[in-house]
């Protein structure tokens, strides 16, 4: 007889049960600390920034890249999304109602530029601090959110879905989104819930197969019930980021997160990577369905940074 | 022989042509004035205010309404939205995707509260002094923009449509927007491009029959160019309106306007009230269809304030 492939072991330890019988709308605390400091303190972070990322879940640090930076980034995206190979590829995602691109995936692997950026010492040296570890590029993004159409982003905690659909096993992640557009409070800015990391919310519904395909244009899966997201902002608020191009907001894993339409003509554009540490690498999805393509999920080409 | 209806008269006079064949894109100069200034001066109202709506093409007042006042209005709000003959007259506009209600309409005629205060000296005194006329109601409706789902509005002017669909002949009317919520930049504020009331931007497409049961839901006709919208936010910016409830916004006929979507728990809820000058009354729609129900627009009904 052959064994029971990981995933549908029943031993298997799930500590962050979501989309499964009987769970939905549980509210677990954390049980992964939110910085591990296992590494040095970077010299360009300061204690208090620590604190308030430890706290409120995410930290906004201003100027990181320079104005030139910020050009050659959105020149390379620019000639991204023309590239017929990429947008064969299936890792171009179209807004829902439109053809207009909504985001381009794998750019850390899809670009040398993004490559290099992906391994700057800038982001990593925060990352490895924060996470305690080495870390690698679990899945790295660009998205465009165009003028006079961007439609919403739902709120979310992406860890419920890194967790339910591709293994993840522990918080112990972060996404890094630099700005490549000025964000206003009216162009769709990335809203986030303060303190929202310090639970985990379990979301009704069950996961079908080639979910991935439908919720990267909308999220209608992995969101909480209105009542958890009303207690959340009633105690954390919500923080809609405002900054120059090549800032960048750094937010853990597990951070609630969404952003509005964009009617306004400005585009909102920015470039996603997530670090994962090296020690968390993704195991069977716990959702018990075959792992999402590697363009959204870094399985096999990990290398540590 | 029957003689043609008024509005297929080739001899009428049409000074703000839109959806018509060959207009499209077409901008015209605003042909009447911005203020009229044919009564006395409120005494609420200083100079400077007056200066910054002849310029902006609104206003926002502060603090117009106790918190008492508000009270009320909010009470009575819920009262309409469950009663079982407004619901029943199709006088409630759901959201384009549930059925939570979006607005009720009519609440100067529904309601005596609303009745009353659509004649307070608050606010007709200043629409009198604008339009230089005695004034009447020619639309009122309660907004509700629901918390998590509530959609955007897209830009538009209200006065193509008031123009086109119930012929209103000039550019002689204002429109007041009174918050009973918060208003923050999170929660899908209204959001206005000042100075775009200065010029008449001609709409493509034509109007459909019965088109107001689709566009009071989800507004898809009557709205400009995306390189119309850029240019016009290139000049005057984008005015997104936070206030606490109580205040008012005094906004043109024919200022560009809208909303994004609001994901935030927060409703943002408003009583809106559309004074028209007396002799500025609607005429036969411009579109050569049938006029708009009553509760849309008052065409019978009309008493001067």
């Amino acid at each position: 007889m052959k064994p029971l492939p990981k995933s549908q072991h029943p031993a298997r330890n799930d500590l962050y049960p979501s989309r499964k019988w009987g769970v939905a709308g549980q509210v677990r605390l954390r049980k992964d600390p939110v910085i591990y400091e296992g590494s040095n303190a970077p010299p360009s972070l300061e204690l208090t920034q620590m604190d308030t990322y430890k706290k409120q879940g995410f930290i906004v640090l201003d100027d990181l890249f320079s104005e030139q930076e910020v050009h050659l980034f959105k020149s390379e995206l620019d000639a991204l999304k023309q590239s017929k190979s990429i947008c064969k590829s299936g890792e171009v995602i179209t807004e829902p109602d439109s053809n207009e691109v909504r985001s381009v995936f794998r750019i850390h692997e899809n670009s040398r530029l993004f490559s290099k950026l992906s391994r700057d010492k800038r982001l990593s040296s925060i990352a490895r601090y924060i996470l305690g570890d080495k870390v690698y590029i679990h899945q790295s993004r660009a998205n465009y959110k165009p003028g006079f159409r961007g439609k919403d982003f739902y709120w979310h905690s992406d860890f419920e879905t890194w967790h339910v659909e591709d293994g993840m096993p522990r918080m112990r992640a972060l996404s890094v989104s630099i700005t490549l557009t000025e964000n206003h409070h009216y162009n769709g800015p990335l809203m986030l819930i303060p303190k929202s990391h310090h639970h985990f919310i379990a979301c009704d519904g069950e996961t079908p197969k080639g979910h991935y395909l439908r919720s990267l244009k909308k999220q209608e899966l992995g969101v909480p019930s209105d009542n958890h997201l009303r207690a959340l902002v009633s105690r954390g608020g919500i923080s809609a980021i405002t900054s120059k191009p090549g800032s960048i907001v750094m937010f853990d894993c597990n951070v609630m997160h969404g952003s509005s339409s964009n009617i306004s003509p400005y585009p909102r554009s920015n470039l996603f990577f997530v670090f994962n540490a090296l020690s968390n690498k993704v195991e069977d999805p716990f959702c018990n369905l075959p792992p999402r393509p590697e363009y959204i999920c870094t399985r096999r080409a990990i290398s540590g940074i």
